[in-house]
C-alpha cells in the first residue's frame, strides 16, 4: 500500500506549520484588537443551506457526503455561510455580533499553483449593522493584517453590487422588445468576475452566451472600463446612474464608504472599480478585493455586504458585511519573498546522557525544564553521545545539555550552544535561566 | 428556510470558545514543553487508507464523500493514521519523529451525551522508537496536561495487545480439535472493549457469537477481572504466559513501562488492566487509557503503540507510540464542574462618542488602542450613549471610555469601569496603560 495526500491537498511539515502558526497568530492578534471574537461551527454543513447561495460554479465545487437515510451534508466552501446560518439560529445575541473565524474550508476544484482543495480563511464578518463604516472597518482589520505579515504597495478596489444590477437594468432597458431575452444580473455578474482569468474577448464570449446584444455588451464593456481615482470614477459612475434609484443608492454608499475611509486611515489605498464583481450570489452591496499594486499575483483577501442572507436561511432581518482573507496566497507569497526567517524548530534543548547509567538523571533534567516551559527532548533511541548530537544537529536544536557521572556528581553540565559552538558548565537552575532568556 | 447544524454537531459561542482556547493552549504549551512539534494534514483521506486498519466498527464510521471519478475518500477519523501515512511518505525525516495535532476528526456515530460526530483530538505520538520510554514519556506528558486544567486522582490503565493475542493463543491450545472453529484475536479484543459499556454479560455474549467455546469464554473473563497493584497483576500474568514467547515480550514491555513511569513520577497512577483492550485494529503493543478515578465518565484519553502501521502504508519499518486527549469530553467536565472561570468576552473596551460630530474623534481613540493590541470596540449602529453603553453591558465589555465635545477639547476622556461602576478622567495614553495593566 501507498498512499499520498488527496489531490489538491496538501501536508504541512514542522518548518512549515512554524511559518504558518506565526501568520495565523499575527491575523488573530489583529482580529482581536478590532474587537473581533470567534466561534467555531462545524466542517460540515446541510447540502442545502450551502447551495441556497452560493451560485452555480460554487455549488458544483462542494464536496457532498455519501448518505442514505439522513439529510444530505457537504463540506463548506466559505466561513460567510455557516455564520449566517449561526446568527439565525442565535437571534438572541446583542448587535452588533463581531466575529472572526481562521479556519479550512473545502472546494472540489482543479488544482492549481496557489489553488488548493482545502485552504485556510482568515474572515471577519459585522452582523447587524447596516452603516458603511462596518464595511470600512473590515477592509482597515484586513489592511492591517496584510501590513502586518509585511505587505507594502496594497490596492483595495472597492464596487459595489447595486451599482453593477444599476447598469445591467439601464441596458436591459435599451434593448429593443422584439430582441429581448431573459437574462438574470448574476450571470452577468459570474461573467464579468472572470474577466481577470479571461480578459476582455472571454468575458465578451460568456455575455454572448447568456443573450445580451452585442451593443449592450460593449457598452457595459465601456462602464466596467472607466479608470481613474476614486472619486473621478464615483463622478463618472453618478453620471450614468442619475435616473436609476439603486445605482444612486450604491453611489451614495460608496461615497461613505470613502469618507469613513479617510478617518481608517486607508483612504489612498482605495481604488473604484466597476470591473469588480466577484462570485459568490449572496452579495447585496458593496464589495472589495485587496491586492499587492503591480504584481499579477490575485487578490490577497475579498469580501462584501450580504443584507439577506441571515434573513434567508430564517433568521431576523439582519445587514451584514465581512472580508476574507486568503491564507494560503499570503503564505505561498511570504515563502516566496522569504519574507520571514525560517525557523527548523521549536524545541530549546536536548538533554544528552553519555551512558545509560545517568539516564535517569537527564530525564529528570529534562522533566524540569519542561515543568518551566522550555521546549526539551531526551534521547529516546538508546544513542551514544555522537549519534544524541547529530540527531540534535539535524533537527536544528539550538542548545545541547550533556549529562555524564561526572557531571551527575558535580551538579555541573556542560552547555553546547550548536549554532555559536560555544560551551558552558552550568548547574541546572543556570541553565533553566540561560534558555528563559533565549527565548 | 431553516437549518441546524448536522446531527451530532455544535457550534461553539464566543463564550465556550474563550474556553476551548484556553484549554487547547493550555495542551499545547505542554505538548512543546515535551519537544513535540506539529504538523497538519488535510481532513480528507483516501478511504482505503482509512480503512486498512480501523476495524470494522470504526470503518463503518467513516463520512465518506460522493466521487465518480477521481479515488474515493472519506473524512478522518482520528490523527494517528494520517500521521502514519505522513511518515510513510517522508521517510527522510530525522527519528525519532516527535509530533502533536491538535484537530477536529469525524466519526458517524450515534449522537449521546459526551459523543459528536465532530470532535477535537489533541495527539502526541513518537515515531521511530522502539523503547518503552517513548510511551511513557507520551503518557507523562497527557497526565501533565489534564493536570494542568485542573484534574486530580488520575489513573492511567495499562494493557499489552501481545498479551492480550498470547491469551488468545493459550485459549486457543486448549480447544479440542473437533470443536476448532476459526476466530480471530481482533474480533476477541473489540468484544473485550465493550465491557465498560456492554458488561460481563454482554462481552460473554459477544464471544459465543464470535464462536468461542463457553469454557474459554470464562477462562478469559477470568483472566481479565484480575486485579491488583501493578506489580501483582504483573506477575499473575508472568504466571500465566510463562511458556508463550509473544506473552513474554509483552509481559517485559510491562515491566520497563513501570520503571520509566518511576523516573517520570507517574509509577503511582499505573494500573495494569487485562480488560483493556481499546477499539482500533492497528495497536501491537503497550495500550493504555487515562481515566478520573471514582468517576463514570470515561477515559480522557487513550493510546498505544502501532509499530506496523507506518510500514504498512509504505513507510520504513518504524515503530510509533501515541496518546490522545479527548477535548470534547474535557470540555464537558470542566464546563460541569465548573473548574474554569467563564469570562463573556475578550473585548477590553468600547470607545463611545457622544454624538455623531466627534464620531471621527473616537475611531481616533480606537486606532490608537488596537495599535497596542488592545482589543477595542466603537459604535457601528449610529445609537446614542445610553444605547451604546448598554450594548457594550450586554456584551461584558469591563470598560468604556465616552468620547464628547468637551472632552475631545481637553482631550481627557471619562473612563468607565463597568463591573466597579467606577468613573476616571485620562488622557488617552493613560488610556492605555490601564487597560494593558487590566490584560
Amino acid at each position: 500500500m501507498k498512499f499520498q495526500p488527496p489531490k489538491g491537498m496538501r501536508d504541512f511539515g514542522t518548518e512549515e506549520m512554524i511559518i504558518r502558526e506565526y501568520v495565523i497568530q499575527t491575523i488573530k492578534k489583529i482580529f482581536e484588537a478590532y474587537g473581533f471574537e470567534t466561534i467555531e461551527t462545524p466542517a460540515l454543513e446541510e447540502l442545502e443551506l450551502l447551495t441556497a447561495k452560493s451560485g452555480e460554479d460554487v455549488a458544483k465545487q462542494i464536496f457532498r457526503i455519501e448518505s442514505e437515510k439522513e439529510k444530505k451534508l457537504g463540506l463548506r466552501f466559505d466561513l460567510t455561510v455557516p455564520l449566517a446560518r449561526f446568527l439565525a439560529n442565535n437571534p438572541q445575541l446583542p448587535k452588533p455580533f463581531k466575529r472572526y473565524a481562521i479556519a479550512p474550508v473545502w472546494r472540489y476544484e482543479e488544482p492549481q499553483a496557489g489553488r488548493l482543495r482545502q485552504f485556510y480563511q482568515a474572515d471577519v464578518d459585522i452582523c447587524g449593522s447596516s452603516s458603511m463604516e462596518a464595511d470600512v472597518e473590515c477592509i482597515a482589520c484586513a489592511v492591517d493584517c496584510l501590513k502586518a505579515l509585511g505587505f507594502k504597495d496594497l490596492k483595495v478596489r472597492v464596487n459595489n453590487r447595486k451599482l453593477l444590477e444599476a447598469f445591467v437594468e439601464i441596458l436591459k432597458e435599451k434593448i429593443p422588445e422584439e430582441v429581448k431575452i431573459e437574462f438574470g444580473s448574476l450571470e452577468i455578474f459570474r461573467a464579468i468576475d472572470k474577466l481577470g482569468k479571461i480578459g476582455k474577448d472571454g468575458v465578451k464570449e460568456e455575455l454572448k452566451k447568456i443573450g445580451m446584444p452585442e451593443k449592450q455588451i460593449e457598452e457595459l464593456l465601456k462602464i466596467i472600463s472607466i479608470e481613474g481615482k476614486y472619486e473621478e470614477v464615483l463622478k463618472e459612475g453618478e453620471k450614468l446612474l442619475k435616473n436609476n434609484s439603486k445605482g444612486k443608492e450604491g453611489i451614495e454608499e460608496l461615497k461613505q464608504i470613502y469618507e469613513f475611509s479617510k478617518i481608517y486611515g486607508i483612504a489612498e489605498l482605495l481604488v473604484l472599480d466597476f470591473s469588480l464583481a466577484r462570485g459568490l450570489d449572496y452579495y447585496t452591496g458593496p464589495i472589495f478585493e485587496i491586492e499587492v499594486k503591480k504584481e499579477k499575483i490575485g487578490s490577497l483577501a475579498g469580501g462584501g455586504r450580504y443584507d439577506k442572507l441571515i434573513e434567508l436561511y430564517g433568521g431576523k432581518p439582519t445587514p451584514a458585511t465581512g472580508i476574507s482573507l486568503g491564507i494560503e496566497r499570503i503564505m505561498e507569497i511570504l515563502k516566496k519573498e522569504k519574507k520571514i526567517k525560517l525557523q527548523k524548530t521549536r524545541v530549546k534543548v536536548f538533554v544528552a546522557n553519555v551512558e545509560e547509567s545517568v539516564k535517569k538523571e537527564a530525564i529528570e533534567i529534562a522533566n524540569k525544564l519542561r515543568k518551566e516551559g522550555i521546549p526539551t527532548q531526551v534521547d529516546l533511541m538508546k544513542r551514544n553521545l555522537t549519534k544524541q548530537l547529530e540527531y540534535a544537529d539535524a533537527l536544528g536544536i539550538p542548545f545541547v545539555v550533556i549529562v555524564g557521572k561526572k557531571e551527575v556528581e558535580k551538579k555541573k553540565f556542560k552547555v553546547k550552544d550548536m549554532e555559536k559552538k560555544i560551551e558552558k558548565e552550568l548547574g541546572v537552575e543556570e541553565i533553566i535561566e540561560l534558555l528563559k532568556e533565549e527565548k
